[in-house]
């Protein structure tokens, strides 16, 4: 079954992402989830919590678990989340006397949440990166084809002309922008989520402050004073970063796809698709899959802040409408920034002379 | 790489839907497109457009064809479609003289949209089976626990004691009334695209309107008059159908859950989610998935709309934004009504005599 | 204030929409409103609930009744709804001993919404009255220009001619479908609400049905066996139909500025906008503004479809989110309409011999 | 005509904000669009691009200048924006020979998006009080009330008992982290818009870069380097921004009518709404209010987010659809949280005492 494009066999080949895509695959998010069960586990015994036997079985065990998966997706249909059956799975692993020190302390939440924001920000690391590249293409293509002169458009009608270097930069100054927005998202993106079961960490008693600090450090997360299980801004904030860039993405493709139009013809396209009734076609394929990626994202951010209504201290509702909504997000982020690297790439500006 | 939770290994157990979610699998996508193609071939025959011997090869050849799927998978990050890379294979595949008649006269859109409107008929019954079966349910907790006396709630606070049965209907009816909705909705959706490269099915000549009627019947489709590649209008149409079902089953569960609170308890789940830190709870899974999936599809009806402004003879941006789109909400509508079914059986009202 | 562009002193020039907006004033509101209150005393006094000389004092009272103003918006203000303040002002009008006969056995939603439904009969009579004439005049297009060649536009890539008739088909032909589909939405939404505190109508005893029905009869709504206050696929389904339609004129739109482009030139537009610092241009207001109009409820319908997951038998959240949304979407419809004839009006297909 | 409830006679009482309404007043717009024409023709002066006498003449006429709303509004429905209209309209007042000289090498886009940055800046201050004052609320109702014990609820059930300082705090912090992201958000639209036709300040040579400096100066903006017309990043982050306050204000609404729930009375109201069927009852309306406004903004974010996709250098139909989104969601935000500090003022925490 693949019902997303982003995990379609075929379709993937023009909106998936395999880099940023495999932060959200099983394998990731599992090591992630077990990263924060023998980190926890570290932090307990440091603490003294836990006994070195229990961490040294705890340590053992979960380096060479290999999980059930026909029983995770068992547990995920009755809890609703994955946690409760994969602790079930690693404490029969871990076995007694210890199998009750495997997530002492800690919620669903807690796992999930942190899985996420491990992944979260190797993803965040790939996307900064490829805005860099676009950012860099679009300086070559400016540095080469700026001074061609091109037609100003202001509502579907030509105005006046400029340089291409007016509409180069139009695209690319948002670009810069984004990048520096995200220092602040990530921030809050990049955390540790660490209360249990309503937020108190009530079973650590007076060392929750410092095994909240040594967990945050062994997983290269930053540490809250107070989990924030029920406060989404920090998630919310970062959705609506990344339809930002692709919005601003989106915009650049839809200027190209009006610039390449066959009337228009004041940019090039040096590789483009074929259509199977008209061979003679060059269709402007990446230029308007990133009005495509844009306006998914659009419509997907909203969903995004919908969730902020997360009743009490936990919902289930709004938890979920997140999981079917943000990786989608990052896909198509990551999608459209390469995509609008290839496009950058392969286009030129050219006079057209159409204007005496 | 599993971006969506329908199609995740283990989150799928929570929201996908393997009957429905498997008419979107490229195994289901590739078998349409190629029933389409056989069946073009079969009616041009008839038709007098093709010989015999070009359909007898052209027979043989799909039925036994195998696609060279990496290289539809770089077909479509080429061409923005699968059909151009298809029709190549296809082609290569019949061989010489006659590869000419394989998708002779059609375009890239019949292909696609032709397959999505068989794989769609085969969801709609299924959708439209579980309607039945979830209106069946709640009859027979109605007729079970109709007459226990509950108490109405408006604007989160208790009114005036309701029999259940009240309940049961204000969740029932509105399935009741989907279903009488989904007659018109079916039909503008369960219809052949045939137009060529602009609608014109210009190289069919005067033989348009039979191979047209021909190929529906063989499809199992009916047949317009007219290509409707622009129009997008029955597709969304049946995008806000599926939202329309997930609200009402997202106000049942929105509902459920606030009825089974701890405090209120009239309604007692017999099975329900665990938690990791607190073994004691029973969650109301399926009930706050269901107001996940209805706010799910009502954040991606929007996009669907957006679609509508499809612009020109084809737009390669609001047509892949649809990809991006609709079979999620299709998966989410079937994974509703299944989650509406448990739901459903598992729960009983019961008397609280909270009120004098 | 004016935060509404429907409302605001000069952009309602340009967005705006007397007629159907008019069905949104406060005038409209109360006299629907007090007709529903006054046809209520009427069907009470015809089955026996109340008596002749109590009707007789209602009656008067209400035909010539003013509301306090200031007093319904802070009755708003505290009750969330404007009824449980018009209704003391009512029964103060009304006076001793008959007061309490005044709304008697009725809720504020039955009358909120059945105000809504008489003024909604009105607005859909409008709109379809509208959406004819838009087909008029598209007939009359293809009828004058409908031979003239045209360059059939694939990907934003000249694709093939066909004839103008071809292009103003695709506009016209969703609109003919929208007004089949209007009638059945129209029977959900032009219905009697009426359910008293919690939907069982428990004050009038066994009159209730003939009350009902007498009452719908009066306003010229249709009865309902049940009050549906809680189940809002009735307004949805109509929200979703409105937006199919700026949907699909939103499409005419798109395709109307991309053909009158300057550089494409393949229809010419006797009246269009000028600009401030370019006077020569001729922009396509109408046009754009189809576009933003479909989009603008394209978003909105997102909202309608969230609304119901609309909690026990009468939300406060989710029926304020309709107040908020709903309006704006009838008129953005009416508006659409409009401008949509004005621009078929106005547009000339021409030929551009620009391919051989 | 009244589409809006923000505009609303009666529904503004509940939804509306005066103070944040005023800004998109038609006196304010025009107030700002006269402040911009007056600063400007300063400013060239100072640079020396108009004379003295056209300054005095121009300065003089735009002081008493009184618009013709009429002309303003048909001005708007030609032209797609006030502005051609409005300076047809000012020159007239100047009258020759100074005339040509108002507006001088500036364009509608520089108008209209400068005088709504103008308005913004005001309508930010009084958000960033509100915020503040909300704040100051919850930490007087978090030192009053915070160490009663109340049950977190996970999952809609209950689940440990913590003590009311929690909730406080998880609904305070999230409006702390908003006002720090403020800064930000402000720093990109408290800008001065400035570019002429295409961007390029053609008309003002050598001059362009001090008048814009001078012209930011006078109306307390930021100067731009170079105009930003068609990018919209600035706009639509400060919409996220919006929507992720009212977000956690609608958390925070829901949380409040959960908790106020009769069978549950952790939190009394000290007032709340009346019914117009069961005078008993208190009704959470501010609660309820403020989960409305966050699905409404939550909602039209996704209508700025698709406006991003600005074609060219500049769309009528992405702006527009601005027009009829940002204001709505400002005010919608300014009038949450007055709602919210009203709320925190009538809650009280009570100790239930229902766990053992």
């Amino acid at each position: 079954m693949t019902v997303s494009p982003f995990d379609h066999p075929f379709l993937s080949g023009l909106l998936g992402d395999e880099e940023v895509g495999s932060c959200f695959s099983v394998e990731a998010d599992i090591a992630a989830m077990l990263a924060f069960e023998t980190a926890l586990a570290e932090a307990e015994l440091e603490e003294g919590l836990i006994d070195s036997d229990a961490a040294a079985v705890i340590a053992a065990a979960l380096d060479t678990f290999e999980p059930n998966m026909d029983g995770l997706r068992a547990g995920v249909a009755r809890d609703g989340v994955v946690v409760p059956e994969l602790v079930r799975q690693l404490r029969a692993a871990v076995g007694e006397p210890h199998a009750s020190r495997v997530h002492f302390g800690a919620t669903s939440q807690d796992v999930i949440d942190t899985s996420l924001a491990i992944r979260l920000k190797d993803a965040m690391g790939v996307i900064e990166a490829r805005l860099a590249s676009v950012v860099d293409e679009l300086k070559r293509l400016e540095a080469r084809d700026g001074a061609v002169e091109t037609m100003a458009h202001t509502r579907m009608q030509a105005a006046i002309p400029v340089p291409a270097s007016r509409k180069i930069a139009s695209w690319r100054e948002p670009l810069e922008r984004h990048r520096e927005r995200l220092a602040a998202v990530r921030d809050d993106v990049c955390v540790l989520h660490f209360g249990g079961a309503a937020g108190m960490l009530e079973k650590l008693g007076d060392a929750a402050p410092a095994v909240t600090r040594r967990l945050a450090e062994k997983l290269g997360l930053r540490a809250l004073s107070r989990a924030r299980h029920s406060e989404r801004d920090g998630i919310v904030a970062f959705a609506s970063w990344l339809s930002l860039v692709t919005g601003s993405l989106g915009k650049m493709g839809q200027d190209v796809a009006l610039l390449a139009q066959s009337e228009v013809g004041e940019v090039k396209l040096s590789s483009g698709g074929g259509s199977s009734a008209m061979p003679h076609k060059v269709n402007p394929v990446d230029a308007e899959t990133l009005v495509a990626l844009a306006r998914f994202n659009a419509t997907l951010v909203a969903g995004m802040h919908h969730a902020m209504v997360h009743e009490n201290e936990r919902s289930g509702a709004a938890w979920t409408l997140e999981w079917l909504t943000l990786p989608q997000m990052v896909v198509a982020t990551a999608s459209a920034l390469r995509k609008a690297e290839a496009l950058a790439m392969s286009m030129a500006f050219r006079e057209t002379g159409a204007r005496g």
